[in-house]
């Protein structure tokens, strides 16, 4: 039997429905699904998806028998509305519409009113008696036709309606008399054979075939490919050609069109949404030339109308269990739906119709998880510009969406005067082409970040995110010289105020008034759905449950702040972030220069004292939560001195001589300072470090027990990529903490485990496990060993890979399952070799990643960490990616 | 049955063999042998390396049964010798000694004479009427036995004895009446008391039993494990204890004793080779107070024992077929053999002696293979001091040897310098603190290099390898300072003569006559044997058969010298090093720093013609043979100009203002060059520059083969880390090709292929292959992204980290099997699960390191590629592999 690929539906049965999507795309199935349940839907046919994929495969030739197909169905909906296509007398009009499985709105294309020719127009004037009607129809045909099918411009179809209002002295192009029309008509066909070297087709079949061709053409046209691309949408066949029966809007005051929302798409509320014009088509709404009305003045209007939308309002949401989107049209007082589908919303809004949708039994706890995407989460975790106050702005430029969330400011250029600000109690933005590690102070004290130059992995970017910071980086359209920011034109000197978004890269003028998260309500109930899918997740071939969310937090505020947004324990403290603070970094740079040992401990005790108090902090804010603390990792030439006077200070305090210190500070330069003397190296070669900071933990961990907090310390060691490094530093660490317990007289448990970061460490996972009690890969570390990338250096190639497709994804951003994830896979089986019930996580920034998450859990993690602001993301994403699990199995 | 551990041997029958060297040690398993072959050998047992092992296993407790067992065998040695041990009539007088499978020369103890006391030294008197003799027997036995049983200092001894002597006024203890000597041995027993406060033991079966313990305890003494370490012996169950029947050299002029070598050690030749002494002990000769005569001269004194020893000499060589070192002691005119074993030799000599053997039919071509180690090899193909001028030398201080190879020449401190005196045609070392790139030029024009600091891998000890330079690196005795070197307090101006040599790490004053390596002889026919073992294997999954030897070569010249040492191809040749030649680097400074894309393409176009004819030379000096050339792999900083006139330079040349200049390099400056912007991710941002390289290669391919020359070019892209990279940059050198193709009307043929250096690429290498004709591993690269070391900057930790033990070997040297080896199969494993016959080699530094070589070997590499020295030594440990995996089979 030959294949099908036509569908039909019309007259209250369809022969498809909305389960085939993937085969008739989703507005092809949709209207088959509503005309089987009863819905008013003017007739038509679908052509599936698996034609644009046959086409597109054999060489733009449609399959066998697709023409007679699609002659048959022409045939059955003419008879079925008693018109037909071209008939002078009574002709039927059709609209061709694109629509794929996934909608990709405006991508696309459509014709409208189809079927029109010189003797059509005219059966069209006798059967409406509207001559002014036909003519306008006549000429929006010739109008799209021209433009989608054969690329003639657009603007000069407008040039000449532009010139005939002019002419006519009239606004509008309702105006424009029948005559007037008519003439335009034969403008635009003048038009049309100038730009295409041939007649406009009078013959309907030519029409529509040429129709059919350019919704197919249109699904690889190169706005299409993009918005697949930025969208990452995949794995689609192609698009479905909907020939459908016209109905008009603009048939009079009885006539309308209008798009609705269920629910409130913006809020979630439970609330019909709307608007409609009457007496226009659905392009006049788009052109945004009338205003349209909201849907609840239809009542009054319509209440006929009104009610009977209603009624499909709760059918459809009932049906499809979901906020839908809906459009209609009222023909001379006769309702019909052209189109239903999934109401995109705001995240909300995603939120609130997920967690009510359940307590109207609707959906079920799992199907309201899947409803909200991480992304739209996101939206609900960062000061946002008020809704309110973001309708009546405009962007100034934009940048790239570094790290998500608003922020105002006054502006200032130096990362110094930035501090300087900030202590007089400023709020204040930091402006500067590009940061670097020095501007950390400035940043730290920053509402937001902007920078002119750099991509999503610049410095700025990188530490805003990590920081929670907002950050709109290489805003192209600022010119930064000296102490002022000039965009397009406009100078902003130190001292004024902008605001930022960066969850969209806008710029905006001035300050504006920001709203800030909270989880309460609704998002606090989808939350805690969340983690009991995660809490109840059996894990293969690991005994217990779960899949954690942890934080990654170096102080005691961040711990908190994190705790708050459910974060499970601590995946990563980095020692070394407390270390610039200004006390601490003084006495540390002299325990680098010590010129002995001895003189080192010394001054290393002396760090010990504070280190145990911030520990302390962190046990207390995760009182019964797992904590674990990574000793020293960075080479210690990132904290000595650069600038002459902060040389000629550290001489001062240590009595080191400034030629001396310069000495020293020259000799631990290195060339490639992401391979070099750093992590458990410098454990192995100065083993007092290791040891001050193990007797910090144990000691703090043991105060903090004698005072009834419940401390869980996880000692990680950094950068191993041997067994015997493992095994030495445990050794060290193990006789530190001995000594501790019998000074302190008591114990506490405690655990020691390694990151993964090292590619050898991930190979030989197996022997490593033997010495460690966990893992926690540090998948940045490991992408850039991997993949052979410097992320400092990477700025100036990535963008280019991404640009030219050599990468899908930047791997800082999105962990690269294809060759780093391997990495991964190796360390947990491996490890799991060795320790079945080895405890595994991950503490690079991929760890509040959706995608990332997902294959952390797929791949057998038993948590993943991120900074405090992606936890609630991780939580989602985590939830979502154990679902999605159930139903492969 | 309870298990044998003790195993007798004596009166022309051996419980032993000589193939139970792991079971009974090398001296014991050949003292078996050769009592089963008739030769006179005094009887004894040997105690097996298993006690040993149960020894230390068992927390220092042999294993039950052991002092039956060995209280059995020295009863039947009593009774077979007639005599008893302590008897004070007529003593027995045994020797205990070590020996494990693997010979660890003066690493372990010995204890003579054993079985004396008060009482069995009157028997002696008695039975030999030498009462001087007896005497001294005694007091040698104290001594030994003190020193080494129960660490009792032999200096105090030699004090004592040197006391003694003064006071009799005599120079040697042998003038010493045994009146004195008998003085000598109360005293020496005193020290022994006042050491060890016990009286010195006067039962025997004490004293066997304490000296059993030491030579098992000795074992595991620090100087043994550092020599099994350095050695790298390993797998041995520990060392046997060989209890044997004294006998003595000393016993008047009818005595003697001696060492001697079944061929030249030396030189190889097949003449009888050897020293003795009459009237002397082993110890004697050891100890250097009597200068031994050479063994010819046995020849006329002692005719009989003379031709005995001739027989043996011939009865042990064709029953061990190789040649043998004999121990020997000639008592009262018997002769007794003491030892056998395989002797030691020069790499010379173990040629010679291997090929002659051939000749002699005595083994076959593949055990010749098999006798020769590659670090034998190495003696043979480097400069070398003259070995004639070498028994006179002395050296000033000793350094790494850290590459092969003797050089002399006058010292000179700066780079630049080194260049002028150079091409004054003065011979010249290059002495430095330690090198930098900025010392290239420099280097290449020296003899030899010599550094004060850096081990290595240092930059000096790295780049004199891969140039094949001889160079002593990090000479603690050295210091510099200014235009004078100081070593040892003697100061060492400009211009002064030094001679280094490489191998040794030693360094002598002035001027020494050196000898050149030549492929000729014995040598060409060792290495034509083991070419015909490669060319013949075969290779399970590929078809075809062979195992490759290529070189790492850059430039027409040292192509040439490979081939003549046997190159088989080029495995590497990297363009890049094309340009520091100072007219190309001028160039490629001036395409860096083009501010257009059509400028730099014109600056290429100039560049292109220079490489064209250093490619053109290369493909001639490998007519025949493939040829793989690298496409431009370092960052582009690397090359540009770095000293402000160099700068200035480069300005007044382009035109472009030294501001300019200085913002573009500065711009090129990276974090972490080694992860930067190089290698293909410069070939996909400026396709411009491999497409020039690619145009060069092919037209001199073309050009060459145009000449009559076959030529095999294989276009070779470096740290691909993804597919799309490669076949990107495969297009557009294909594209480039047919361009070439079209113009010269001609076509060769040729490959593109890509280096495996990125742990990603090995991770995905599957994907690879799709667009690979060739694999080729960088393990320099590879080595250091898949350990996170950065080869600049790892001299800081790894010397550290080796002498702490955390790494066993140095990772730049010998190939990571447990790691880094595992990339590497994952690269052909998965490359040939694409492309069965997908060709693989290796072209990192690890190609010439012997047990790398057998790696590449055993994981299914088709060659390895090695610097143009190395090539000898490649062959022959690819022979080996293949003959051990045979073997093995």
């Amino acid at each position: 039997m030959a294949k099908k690929f036509v569908y039909f539906f019309g007259d209250g049965k369809a022969e498809g429905n909305a389960g085939m999507k993937n085969f008739l795309g989703g507005k092809g199935a949709n209207l088959a699904e509503m005309t089987n349940l009863g819905i008013p839907v003017p007739p038509g046919f679908t052509i599936s998806t698996e034609v644009c994929d046959l086409y597109y495969k054999n060489k733009n030739k449609y399959p066998a028998g697709l023409e007679e197909e699609v002659a048959s169905h022409l045939q059955k909906l003419e008879t079925l509305m008693g018109k037909k296509l071209g008939d002078p007398v009574d002709p039927l009009l059709v609209s061709v519409r694109s629509g794929a499985a996934i909608s990709m709105p405006g991508m696309m294309d459509t014709v409208l009113n189809l079927g029109l020719n010189e003797k059509a127009v005219n059966g069209l004037i006798k059967k409406t008696g509207n001559e002014r009607f036909a003519w306008d129809a006549y000429r929006r045909f010739i109008q799209m036709y021209g433009d989608v099918v054969m690329g003639v411009p657009h603007e000069e179809y407008e040039e000449i309606l532009h010139k005939m209002r002019k002419l006519k002295k009239v606004q509008n192009d309702i105006d424009l008399r029948p005559a007037d029309l008519q003439e335009v008509v034969k403008k635009f066909k003048a038009l049309y054979k100038n730009h295409t070297k041939q007649d406009f087709p009078e013959n309907p079949k030519t029409q529509l075939w040429g129709a059919i061709n350019a919704v197919f053409g249109s699904w690889n046209n190169s706005r299409a490919i993009k918005y697949r691309q930025i969208n990452d949408i995949k794995g689609l066949l192609g698009t479905a050609v909907n020939v459908q029966c016209m109905v008009f809007g603009n048939f009079g005051e009885d006539s309308g069109t209008g798009v609705c929302f269920t629910r409130d798409p913006s809020t979630g509320q439970n609330l019909f949404y709307g608007e409609y014009l009457i007496n226009a088509q659905g392009e006049d709404v788009v052109a945004g030339i009338r205003t349209p009305q909201h849907i609840s003045k239809l009542k009054n209007k319509n209440p006929a109308i009104y009610n009977q939308l209603l009624q499909f309002r709760s059918n459809l949401e009932k049906h499809y269990k979901d906020m839908q989107d809906m459009e209609f049209t009222v023909q001379q007082g006769i309702l019909y739906l052209l189109q239903t589908r999934t109401g995109k919303r705001t995240g909300p809004a995603a939120i609130n119709i997920a967690v009510d949708m359940v307590k109207e039994k609707l959906i079920t706890e799992e199907e309201a998880v899947m409803r909200v995407s991480p992304e739209q989460l996101d939206q609900l975790l960062h000061p946002m510009i008020d809704p309110k106050a973001k309708k009546v702005l405009k962007a100034l430029a934009k940048g790239l969406n570094a790290s998500p969330g608003a922020a105002s400011g006054q502006i200032v250029f130096d990362a110094a005067e930035a501090e300087k600000w900030a202590k007089e109690g400023k709020k204040i933005l930091l402006v500067r082409r590009e940061t670097s590690p020095d501007d950390i102070g400035g940043m730290h004290v920053s509402q937001g970040i902007l920078t002119s130059t750099g991509g999503m992995t610049s410095h700025a970017a990188v530490v805003a995110r990590g920081m929670g910071t907002p950050c709109v980086a290489g805003c192209k359209e600022m010119v930064i010289s000296g102490n002022t920011a000039t965009i397009l034109g406009k100078k902003y000197k130190q001292g004024s105020w902008l605001t930022i978004d960066g969850s969209t890269g806008e710029v905006f003028d001035g300050e504006v008034s920001l709203i800030l998260p909270k989880i309460s309500g609704n998002f606090k109930t989808f939350l805690s759905w969340t983690d009991k899918i995660r809490h109840s997740a059996e894990r293969k071939g690991i005994s217990g449950k779960g899949f954690g969310v942890r934080t990654n937090a170096d102080l005691p505020g961040d711990a908190k702040t994190a705790r708050d947004f459910g974060a499970e324990g601590i995946g990563l403290c980095r020692t070394e972030h407390m270390f610039f603070d200004k006390e601490k970094l003084d006495i540390f740079q002299e325990m680098i220069v010590a010129e002995d040992v001895d003189t080192r401990k010394k001054v290393l005790k002396k760090l010990g004292v504070l280190q145990k108090k911030d520990f302390k902090g962190i046990f207390k804010a995760m009182n019964g939560l797992p904590v674990t603390i990574r000793l020293l990792d960075p080479p210690l030439h990132e904290f000595v001195p650069k600038t002459k006077q902060d040389i000629q200070r550290l001489s001062e305090k240590t009595g080191v001589s400034v030629k001396k210190l310069v000495t020293k500070t020259e000799s631990l330069h290195e060339l490639n300072p992401m391979l070099g003397h750093r992590g458990c190296r410098l454990g192995i070669t100065y083993p007092e470090i290791y040891d001050m900071q193990v007797d910090a933990i144990m000691n703090a961990a043991c105060e903090a027990a004698k005072e009834g907090v419940k401390v869980h310390p996880e000692i990680m060691i950094p950068l191993v990529g041997t067994q015997n490094e493992l095994s030495i530093l445990r050794k060290n660490a193990e006789a530190v903490i001995k000594t501790v317990f019998e000074k302190k007289k008591m114990t506490v448990d405690y655990k020691i485990g390694t990151m993964i970061e090292i590619p050898r460490a991930a190979l030989v996972a197996d022997k490593i496990a033997e010495v460690a009690d966990f893992f926690s890969f540090g998948t940045n570390d490991l992408t850039q060993m991997t993949f052979g990338y410097s992320r400092d250096d990477a700025g100036v190639f990535l963008p280019d890979y991404l640009e030219k497709n050599v990468l899908e994804k930047d791997p800082f951003q999105v962990l690269d399952q294809e060759g780093v994830g391997q990495m991964v896979e190796f360390g947990v089986s491996r490890g799991r070799s060795t320790k079945p019930n080895l405890k595994t996580g991950i503490c690079g920034e991929h760890g509040g990643e959706p995608s990332s998450v997902e294959f952390c859990y797929n791949v057998g993690l038993n948590y993943v960490s991120c900074s405090p602001y992606r936890v609630p993301i991780a939580r989602l994403a985590g939830a979502q990616a154990i679902i999605r699990a159930r139903k492969k199995k």
